[in-house]
């Protein structure tokens, strides 16, 4: 189904047809609509699938896998397990001058995330939504650099913030263009959007906090344990990502502990953490009762909307990075009425405003649905490309 | 001051620092931007300037132009007069394997515009905010097109269209990635956003027409003569440019006459128009005779702010492309005062609403300064550091 790969021999710089060979692992709702979306990519296709996996199966094949949208599924359940390490060898002997080879990491996993600066250092690139190589601790992240520089291949991450809005490529672009960035300040969860477009607005009642939570959770804008996003560090990976491209902030910041160093603000009442431990968590029944007790703090939470409203304003769960102050915190905040984040926000959408020197005293917005598998897998696809 | 152009002799896919060869020409507000811009980036600075040029002046050096933020306009202004085909001819020879070769035209000229063809057949990339190419007629923008896929070089025009503002890379990724467009709607015109913003607000009352666009002009928010913005051929210009990116639309709207062909609402009064003929709109008397009588029409815009009040909405100037109706068109329009171009917006930003069929219903939005010389100039540079 991929045509094979032409190289040019005539040594002139005329756009030879090639296509990129390109891994895909992880197969859940992104990685799924990744696939679905590149195999959708119009003619001539400048891509070739050399590999898939899951955690249990690995197809492989140098010139391109026989799949298409019907069969990748069948396909690859009846493929071997293989282990990562060997597929990331295989995938390094592919590159050579005029082949460009890359590595789309759809899982949310530490292991998977552990094998880029191997990847990079031997050529091969890297693309992926996962957010926990560049939210963590500061060895992986300088490793994933180092190995970049010294192989030239690249790393692109755009979906780790905002899906599929362009929000690290305008980052990017400000500061490389010599921008001066002050202030990003922005809703970069799209859970915590829902929750607070929906519990604080400019009426005087509304519903209670843990029915919206209720809400949000039959909806799927959240975690299956909702705790899961109520603690902010969603948000506070985001913004570790973030800073780590504002070149002030690095030597301020250096985050020796990753996302745990930024302050966050868990809306995690005290009294029902026992039931957001590491292992109850993944457990359907601490959820359940984490949910089912949420109503008792409930006050609480009505009493906090009451007061920001009493001041013309609602409550936003808020990430915010100040690079005049050298601050970076998720946390809970007041805005009036008239602010963008509580005029302009609905459904569970994600916006960011860069305040910068150009971008001053008007700050540049970017608003959009920031969550979702089909929103997610475009912003990998468009990294994709970008190779081309 | 630049590096001498280092080439990898080793074969491998070692990232060999080399540097682009960057050829300006147009040294107005936005090109004198850009200089300053591209020599303050951070080193190891990937560009060279091998070129400079004027109307009158060209300076040319392979290697690299010895030249500073502080020396390049006496050096260019002591240069002797080139032929533009002549310098056209030079930076094709200059295209090699491992030299990549970048025309920056910071004019608004039709006659630079009509080089890219010639510049892109031979390998040079051609970047630019001019608009009069890609919104011109077909001939030549059928010629680019051809060039530019017949050699690989690249033709970028992200400044075009909201200056600094990601708008047509982030419709090219949505459309490139397979997202339906089903409408694009926005204020693509600045002087047009500081009129209406400060002319048609929730207020009961407000500034005459006129005496708002005598402020923008003082504040030089408009062209000299400011019919020139009033005609809207600058919205229609743009929405022809963003068209020509939406694969449906392209056999619908063929645009045989280029930006003349979108219906285009003028706000020049029909008694004035005497006063905007091409050889008027140069003429400081002209435009300093419409403005004063512009006085006599405040009672039929004040009219149609009010009836538009009554439905509880603000008038807009925007650009329309409703793909799904195979619509295009630049219009004064009412918008609800609960719409982002009632609440969001200010100053002269532009603001574009991307309605898709990923985002839906909400729309992905970007908003921000749509020109100006820094914003304008970023956005050349952005589109050159996609490139490396």
């Amino acid at each position: 189904m991929y045509p094979p790969n032409t190289k040019s021999s005539t040594g002139t710089t005329s756009a030879a047809p090639r296509t990129i060979a390109v891994a895909i692992t992880g197969v859940g709702l992104v990685g799924s609509e990744f696939v679905s979306q590149l195999l959708s990519v119009s003619q001539p296709n400048p891509f070739r699938v050399v590999s898939l996996s899951s955690s249990k199966h690995t197809l492989f094949s140098p010139d391109g896998l026989d799949i298409s949208k019907d069969s990748w599924k069948d396909r690859l359940a009846s493929a071997p397990h293989r282990n990562p390490e060997d597929l990331a060898n295989d995938l390094a002997s592919l590159v050579r001058p005029g082949q460009d080879v890359v590595f789309v990491d759809n899982t949310s996993n530490e292991n998977v995330a552990g094998l880029y600066p191997t990847l990079l250092a031997s050529g091969v690139n890297v693309i992926t939504p996962n957010k926990k190589a560049f939210s963590g601790e500061s060895a992986l992240y300088n490793r994933i650099l180092q190995a970049s520089l010294d192989s030239g291949a690249k790393f692109l991450n755009e979906s780790t913030v905002g899906a599929g809005l362009p929000i690290i490529s305008t980052l990017k672009d400000l500061v490389v263009t010599g921008d001066k960035i002050k202030k990003i300040e922005g809703v970069f969860s799209g859970t915590m959007s829902y929750i607070f477009n929906n519990f604080s607005t400019s009426q005087p009642t509304g519903p209670s906090f843990s029915s919206v939570v209720k809400l949000a959770r039959e909806k799927g804008y959240t975690e299956p344990h909702p705790a899961d996003d109520l603690t902010g560090s969603d948000v506070s990976r985001k913004l570790t990502i973030l800073t780590r491209y504002i070149p002030s902030l690095r030597p301020a910041l250096p985050l020796p502990n990753g996302f745990l160093s930024v302050p966050t603000t868990s809306l995690i009442p005290s009294a029902l953490s026992p039931l957001t431990t590491p292992e109850k968590l993944s457990s359907a029944e601490a959820a359940e009762e984490f949910v089912s007790r949420l109503e008792e703090f409930d006050g609480e939470f009505e009493t906090m909307r009451g007061e920001a409203l009493k001041e013309g304003k609602v409550l936003r769960y808020v990430g915010v990075v100040d690079v005049e102050k050298g601050e970076v915190k998720a946390d809970l905040q007041r805005y009036p009425l008239t602010h963008p984040f509580a005029t302009s926000l609905g459904g569970s959408d994600n916006i960011v405003l860069f305040h910068t020197e150009r971008y001053s005293p008007r700050p540049l917005i970017i608003q959009g649905a920031g969550a979702g598998a089909a929103v997610t897998a475009m912003g990998v696809l468009s990294d994709l490309f970008k190779l081309v």
